[in-house]
């Protein structure tokens, strides 16, 4: 009866935690979230530690404006990834639900910075037009034009098909180049009773300026290093972004993908998602990549690290 | 009875009507199209209705070759879909059938303007080789490369494996050129006693010259505007031709993929083909759009409209 | 018992030979292969058929290196093909097992030319980190990182979810050239009890110099000619290397992919791969190609050609 009340008082501050354990009954998750302008670094350590290439701050660094999680209210802003700290805004928050719950989700836009329109658009959910949150004119109202200080309500909700992982991005006028700069991230809806992974990894393919990133970051010692042990449930969640097509490929392991396929490499569209699991049991330090060259040459490759039990 | 013989003589004139109950037999379908000249515009309004550019008829009107519906013995030209008037000649006509028909195309080539080749090659149907309509010296015959004011008649059978959406296009010598320029269309092969949907929308991605156009025509407003009602069965037919991968979306709705997936957005290669189905239930205007950001960005981009039933 | 030992003696020699009839037990298989450079012609026939275009042999010739199969301890070169002699040297041979055996591929770098290190990962088995392949300065050992004059044992396992066809590939810190120059093969895993097909087809798309290529050959005429008879089981093994994105197809064929799918039309991204058979009744000669248009007109075509029983 105490976890619970603590479990409430966590999805209140927007964690989206839920229980490992089913819930019993539909919940209404909520969720806090502005656009928010920052300086972001591709390659904190200016390196590329495959090659041994330097790159200069002026080709790594660039203000754009990110998702943020915030406290309700958006009176405190706070990490998208709650153990990581405040650095990891690229993607934005992970959305956990399950299905039959309702989300909703407050944005505000606090991009003063360039000063542009933002919107929130969401995969693999049911909404009314309202919620649509893309702009199209004399079509689409607020949701999909939200103004700096503006504020708009997306009211979702996790359907019976809506298990999956999916991406949410800005669909606003200014969505191209927000897009470029990062403003994306995943819903993750896991099925009514359907059991949490031990580890969750999102993991989002997409070009930002002359590097190919994921999450944001391009190069091993840069991008998202995924950590599990032998015995884990592991959870991929994959998408792309942007105006190129990629493949995902791990190291050392194959997973059964939702069209029962077999793989260790799956393509991957602009706005397609996939999630797939596997049991661990391969100890060892792995490479993550897109597996088209000319993207894993420009950053898009990172490290998976298995410990032993 | 007299029905009987009125869907016979609907079908002679080249409408490719189907009966919405499934027919008591295997069928003959016959159909008559010819490549013909044509100016044609991918942006009739001259504008992006997104960004509010205009577009000056010099960049979005070109003279091409497209396949064109004609009445027996090409007698006199049809529009390529029957409700939309004559200006609807990109993709070509949706040629139906059901498993077990027999299909006769017969194709005059009366492109008398450039004086190209042309020639039809067919996805998804079974074919001996003098059916193929692709052009191979010293292996191919005519039906690879017909001539200005030349005929050839494939004769293709829907097989047991042929249900689904495929795409046909010229294969000829000038094929490239002519893929560019619009001359591809659909196939839809419906199951022996499938169930007919009530709307079914061909949805063409390709390039056009500069622009990215769905069904030749490129921005909302000049892209079709798909209808339906909030109870209708409707089926999307969706491919891309030329030389890029498209991402495909619509807003606000998911379907179950062929291979049992659920998805929003789903990959497409050049000559990838898929159909899926869904009981619309979601009244309102909605987007669909291929999600790769440029290929949007340069017109790849509709509007679905679903009344209240 | 005389059959063991001939199968025993054969596999000796590296030749991958597999018993139609599924063997007892699980088998250790050995391959001797090493990275060698060689002069390769994209266009032996300095000629594309189908447009009538020569190309000069200093577009179509270059310096490269290819992984060649060996007798054990690399006395003696082997073709990679033993029916086509010593010509057909990417892509590197087929490796074939069945699930439940060792592989051992025992890799020797001989590139004396460009003196570049060189590896092997491979995709779709079993293996520890040290049978990897794959060069990250500071974690990996010598396996990704295979100096000329040396060599490495890399230890595989075709495990229950192995079945298929999968890539092998250069992992090594000159990784991008050496794919680009054809360092890439195939590993062919059959079920335990699976039925060996009659024929079987390696089909891999990836761009050369200026070219794209089927297994290193550009245009109808120097690409592979797959030939099979009517009533032959016939298997496709189809992957991508480099960075970009392909769509197979063959003409007059549909095949049930692995997802359960008819298809006619298949995207491959770079490093996806699958397998399909079919039971061949179409007798004549077909075009296999990538339909991405410019690959095609680049050379990214061929025939397959089905005599009568």
């Amino acid at each position: 009866m105490r976890l619970r009340v603590a479990l409430t008082a966590l999805l209140a501050v927007g964690a989206g935690a839920l229980a490992a354990a089913p819930s019993a009954g539909a919940a209404t998750r909520e969720f806090w979230i502005a656009a928010v302008p920052v300086t972001w670094n591709m390659a904190p350590n200016q390196f590329d530690a495959i090659t041994g290439t330097r790159y200069d701050p002026i080709r790594t660094v660039l203000g754009t404006v990110v998702f943020r999680r915030f406290t309700p209210h958006w009176r405190r802003p706070l990490p998208n990834t709650p153990e990581s700290g405040n650095q990891n805004l690229i993607p934005g928050p992970l959305l956990r639900a399950r299905v039959g719950d309702r989300i909703l989700v407050h944005f505000r836009n606090m991009d003063f910075a360039r000063r542009d329109p933002h919107s929130m658009h969401f995969h693999g959910v049911e909404y009314r037009p309202s919620s649509d949150g893309a702009f199209v004119p004399g079509v689409s109202g607020p949701d999909g034009n939200v103004r700096p200080g503006q504020s708009w309500t997306y009211r979702l909700t996790a359907g019976p098909d809506s298990a999956g992982a999916w991406p949410y991005h800005d669909h606003s006028p200014s969505m191209h180049a927000s897009i470029d700069g990062g403003m994306y991230g995943m819903l993750s809806i896991f099925g009514r009773d359907e059991r949490l992974p031990d580890r969750e990894f999102v993991v989002v393919f997409a070009r930002m300026g002359e590097f190919q990133t994921i999450d944001g970051r391009a190069f091993v010692g840069n991008t998202p290093v995924y950590r599990s042990r032998v015995g884990d449930l592991v959870q991929w969640d994959v998408m792309a972004m942007g105006s190129e097509h990629h493949s995902f490929h791990v190291h050392g392991h194959r997973w059964r993908a939702a069209d029962g396929v077999t793989r260790d490499t799956q393509n991957v569209a602009p706005a397609e998602s996939f999630r797939f699991r596997w049991r661990e049991r391969e100890p060892g330090t792995w490479l993550y990549h897109c597996h088209v060259e000319e993207h894993m040459a420009l950053g898009m490759i990172g490290t998976y690290q298995v410990g032993r039990r």
